[in-house]
């Protein structure tokens, strides 16, 4: 465990902390994982005294926590660390308020739950009170800008603070128990490590489907879109960890190398290749889970009479490297879809031939890591039936891989919970660099400006589907089929 | 299902149709996969009448079965099927009654559960009586001869009455469920196959354990002794099916095939190398399941001081082809040893690198094919410990390959029932030809010519051990070990 440390939570008040970062803090303590010498500061700019705070904490974790998971002992541990300490972040003046409560010696963790406008000024305020010394981190959540430039002078204005091996920039799909296990299960096991690659998989889905739609944020999406919502940070993110060359180690520095390696191969989406490999899709009107809901144009703050904004992106790409060349990757995300679901799929190639009489249920084998719902890894392999009948029958079933439900019901840790230990701990592994934002960003960047050029217009779905039926022809032109809807 | 059939069982008064015969024949009655038209004959040398045949029949069946699986309605259709022939199987003039009995136009099958001394005087009274044609098929039970030059006397005989397409020999680890599952996993599961071969396997195991001792039979097993009793049938034939090269199909032809070349791929244990690659035990007394159990030559019907004869050997082979040059097979069969087991271990190599920290838990995987005890098959894999802690810790888990848990409690089928459906549909399929018998006598006779040029000596273990300790030595000096004891 590691000790002597400082959280400070800015922006202590808001959504992310109630539903997130205070719930993962608190199970950390329940598992005895927090060094007891680690403070906690909450930042924001009401008045409240620390027991007023500390008392609204408490309210507020009860009502995201399961029942069963709350426990007075923790919570009095829990409790013991928290102070309040009141900053409107515009105010230089507030900031040795926080200065004084800052320890010589210790290790101050500056964590942004703020909006990425602010990450600027607080950096230079906490600066200028002499907050940042040489082991002071920060933690920072997306959006790192809207386009590589933008996202350059964001890096650049922390980097004048902090230097990179402080920053810890989260993506909190790395921090899922899933998206670890799937290095494990690749590295460890040469079963699966030694048929990575174009001569024994067929191609890869990435999926992470929305049931929510804009959500009041309208304006703010509609400057955004799916492909920098989604695409640009998650969907490359798990692609990285699924793609990427094996690291010489798990240490940050060699994962990290790898990842940008990856995005730097993955192939340019051009003028000339974007209609074939990008579809885009806008919610039009219709139902989810039984109830209507409204099409994007008709969302609340809708600002203007139409949009080409894309709530749905699909496509295809490739990474040009000796691993994967050929295979397609094939990446979908939007929102309003017919269910909620985050999923990976490998397709291993079909057997070359066919030994068993009606052998049209030799499917292909299948790897799927799914991040939700049910959290798991399953592979699909080609078993006998247990028939005594004449014939050899076979049938595909599904191992889990996960575990899960043989580890005694244990609960699954959620992504903050590993990301506080690991940036408690110091160790990035499972942060993003700044050179994997600014490669990602650059790959980004160029579909967007292709899809301009071509003037690619989205295509309405309705609502609950499973996106615009261009994206089923996406895949279906290669012969293949999306997995689950 | 195969209609107009008959089944004539030599030998049905018998210890193996008591056991295995007619349970089997009972259950596929239960399991309504004997077509109506069947009829089943017992024949053997007492006096009985049909009906006292069937009485008796049903007492011995309900002495084997499990109770649940006796079943009053599938006796009843399975009795109306039963005949009693008296033959005193060495009488010319006793086979005109069965002749009486068949049916021109039928299929007979005789399934011959007798001496194998008798296989050729039955052959031809059944021939001189008129009851072979060109669809009678026959049936055999091992062995077939003691070496080559007597195994090719037994199928020159049998040869004469009946073609090779006619000629059923059983090896009942053929008809086992997971033997079937096995060619399944391999050859339908990409995954598997693509990595069956010497630059993915680091070696394979095949343990046939057995608890018992002689049984009375030390007279006949003297001269016999385990390599012959095991090894040259149930051993290679499980060697010939995780080995084999893909057959074009699951067609008798094509993977008797197969077996034979590989067979004949085993690398030669000459005089040169014999005492590197084959140990030889015989046990001493000892302890099974805390009851003490005598030494070999203190069995009953030991009939000299003392005896060269093995009731153990170890031994390790290569195949001299391309997929598994350099890889090597230990084979163990004993008797009197410390669990009755038999199963197939095949090991991955271990990964090029490990790049976990501690990552000494990074076993290489395994794929367990066990046929008993709990017949099934289980894969190995490192998987994340779900562990919160700061550390990153892998475990190795056991993934089930069968099912069997799965698939609703249902009975696993005794080989014996899958191989009367085969030999009544006419499928040899999972029956050894003439060509595979000979090429393993032969190379069981090269290894026996050998360990004779060298005076091989048995070394003594004690009975509820797993054999001398040489054995240990013979895969430890190669910095392996057996699997499970």
């Amino acid at each position: 465990m590691s000790s002597n440390v400082d959280l400070i939570l800015f922006g202590a008040r808001g959504d992310l902390s109630k539903r997130k970062l205070f719930p993962a803090l608190y199970q950390l303590e329940r598992a005895a994982l927090l060094d007891d010498s680690i403070r906690i500061a909450g930042v924001a700019r009401e008045q409240l005294s620390s027991e007023q705070f500390i008392d609204d904490v408490k309210l507020r974790l009860q009502e995201a926590l399961p029942a069963a998971d709350w426990d007075e002992g923790a919570w009095s541990r829990f409790s013991r660390r928290l102070t309040f300490i009141k900053i409107d972040f515009a105010q230089k003046n507030n900031y040795p308020a926080l200065k004084g409560w800052l320890v010589e010696g210790r290790t101050a963790i500056f964590y942004m739950a703020t909006p990425p406008s602010l990450f600027g000024p607080i950096c230079q305020h906490l600066d200028n009170a002499g907050c940042v010394d040489s082991r002071a981190r920060i933690v920072l959540e997306k959006p790192i800008g809207h386009d590589l430039e933008s996202s350059r002078e964001v890096n650049a204005t922390i980097g004048r603070y902090f230097p990179e091996r402080n920053i810890y920039r989260i993506d909190h799909y790395l921090g899922k128990e899933t998206v670890q296990n799937l290095l494990v299960l690749r590295f460890a096991n040469r079963m699966i490590n030694s048929q990575w690659d174009n001569s024994c998989i067929d191609h890869i889905q990435i999926t992470a489907a929305e049931t929510v739609g804009i959500e009041g944020r309208w304006s703010y999406y509609d400057k955004v879109g799916q492909l920098r919502d989604m695409v640009q940070n998650h969907l490359l993110q798990l692609l990285c960890m699924i793609a990427m060359e094996p690291p010489n180690s798990t240490n940050a520095d060699e994962i990290r190398a790898e990842k940008v390696k990856l995005l730097r191969a993955l192939s340019p989406v051009t003028p000339d290749n974007v209609a074939d490999r990008v579809v885009r899709g806008q919610y039009a009107a219709g139902w989810i889970s039984g109830k209507p809901v409204v099409g994007y144009m008709e969302e609340q703050g809708s600002e203007s009479d139409s949009s080409n904004t894309e709530t749905f992106v699909a496509l295809k790409t490739y990474i040009d490297n000796w691993r994967w060349a050929g295979v397609p990757f094939y990446l979908r995300t939007g929102k309003r879809m017919a269910e909620k679901m985050t999923e990976v799929v490998i397709t291993y190639k079909a057997n070359p031939h066919g030994i068993f009489p009606g052998s049209n249920v030799e499917k292909a084998n299948r790897l799927i890591f799914r991040l939700q719902p049910n959290e798991g890894v399953e592979m699909e392999m080609i078993s006998k039936k247990h028939s005594l009948s004449n014939e050899l029958k076979l049938e595909k079933r599904t191992l889990n891989l996960d575990f899960f439900d043989s580890s005694g019901g244990s609960r699954i840790p959620e992504a903050y919970e590993r990301l506080f230990l690991e940036a408690i701990r110091g160790d990035q592994w499972l942060f993003v660099s700044r050179e994997e934002i600014e490669a990602s960003w650059r790959w980004c960047d160029t579909l967007i400006d292709s899809w301009r050029a071509k003037n690619l217009q989205v295509k309405p779905y309705s609502a609950g589907s499973w996106g615009p039926s261009k994206a089923e022809m996406l895949i279906e032109k290669d012969q293949r089929s999306w997995h689950g809807g």
